[in-house]
């Protein structure tokens, strides 16, 4: 396994390897690796030849008041991990050759970067796609995987690569989640015990949701109340957004057809989560 | 010479042609082409094994009140120019493949887009970094070639090449000038007699501005003024900017160190023209 931080060096490098006739799969992390990304390694080791994880704190995704700084880093222990997954590549750029002095070109993806977290993050999905651009143009991948917990940042890219024409597969992958049925994260290393046990309300009130719409209920505000209900009765918890919407579209739902995206963020303490679940009138979920 | 349409079958094409080992020359135009465009193709064909040529007028970069529907095209006469010139492949998709229904994304070089025809055309060079990103990941040259007639397209385009960590050699071709001086431009055919007669101040303007830089004039705002003089003597010419600027930045200068852009661009009749030139306070000028 090869640890690339040279930008230049990275895109030589991908040049190199699709010169030879191989393909290149892409997963990339901002880092502090857990069983969610591994589940992505695996997914791009099998569907290509060489396989780079970039792992980079992206500033450009954070506003003034998240936690750019305290994110958690720890490239030793990542290394680890990504040697056992069989990495080929890992590709860790350092920021200021990312955005060094003058930079100021940004990509907006107009429609989908607003609602949910668009809403609460400014900024946030314009800095998404700009680097998820700059770091495809360095690394080259035929294919890329991506997590659907982010859903929307999912949606925003799936968008990006159809609208710009990048000739890239985006594969997105399902949500992994502790037994207890909280979602992956990075993040949830910042919680204590306590906030740990009121975060379990995330997930439980996706299954609520899709057992209220396999019992006939159709109306998005009434399974959205029942969420923050559920969200609500824990300790230590504060509702950014509960939203059911088009999966595709993001958009409002006035009534559920067949299926929906019920996505929601909360702030834990001081930290902040996300999820979603596809949820379909059909018993068995998504 | 092959003309495709289609851009998955362009973008196959691309990959095809740099997976056997050729390299791939870009001159994307909005056709109706002349002596200019075909220097550009000849640069490009000395450059690369394949030389591509794109034909698209490019709705994005026009204005609502602009002449995006009276923009001259002529595919026949400008296929025939292109075999002549050695083009390999003509790429001229239609519009609704390249803005399909949906269609959100958006580049934005920032500072440069702003100042000079930025300042009096809204959106445009969004529109221009937008299209010519999406013709870069069809096409996959490695390198492209531009007018410096449109200085700061090509600084707007070099940024963003930078910024976004674009794989591709950009060549900057210098203006090519009718034997009286007026820079060719498709736009020139909207010009009636006189007001082609009227047009040949912008060249006379710059020539003179070289002069004042020579014969020691530093003050920006003196030889922009002289210029503005010049210019404004003819029959039916409205100055929209004449602006002495940083050839890199392209902001404002206080003083003529060595070197400077003279940039304008006036209304001839109701033809928009737009000329430039690196002035300098050596002799011989550029």
């Amino acid at each position: 396994m090869e640890i690339i931080n040279d930008i230049h060096q990275m895109q030589k490098k991908a040049e190199a390897v699709r010169n030879s006739g191989k393909t290149i799969a892409f997963v990339p992390t901002m880092g502090y690796l857990h069983a969610g990304h591994l589940a992505l390694m695996r997914a791009g080791r099998q569907r290509a030849d060489v396989l780079v994880v970039s792992i980079f704190v992206n500033p450009a995704q954070f506003g003034p008041k998240e936690d750019f700084g305290s994110y958690p880093r720890d490239l030793d222990r990542d290394s680890a991990l990504c040697r056992e997954a069989g990495v080929d590549i890992i590709f860790h750029p350092a920021a200021e050759d990312i955005y060094p002095r003058g930079y100021q070109t940004y990509i907006e993806v107009e429609k989908l970067s607003h609602g949910l977290c668009g809403d609460f993050r400014p900024g946030h999905f314009r800095g998404v796609a700009t680097v998820v651009a700059k770091l495809f143009h360095l690394v080259k991948p035929h294919l890329a995987v991506f997590g659907q917990k982010d859903y929307q940042q999912l949606a925003v890219i799936r968008r990006m690569v159809a609208d710009l024409n990048l000739d890239i597969e985006i594969v997105g992958y399902p949500t992994v989640r502790e037994t207890d049925g909280l979602a992956m994260s990075s993040r949830n290393t910042y919680l204590n015990a306590a906030e740990r046990q009121s975060a379990l309300a995330l997930s439980r009130s996706l299954e609520q949701a899709q057992q209220m719409l396999q019992e006939g209920e159709r109306a998005p505000g009434r399974i959205e109340q029942a969420v923050r209900e559920t969200i609500s009765r824990e300790p230590a918890t504060e509702i950014e957004y509960v939203r059911v919407c088009h999966p595709d579209s993001l958009s409002e739902l006035k009534w559920v057809e067949n299926s929906a995206l019920l996505a929601l963020a909360v702030r834990v303490g001081k930290t902040r989560l996300i999820d979603n679940r596809i949820i379909t009138t059909k018993p068995g979920g998504e």
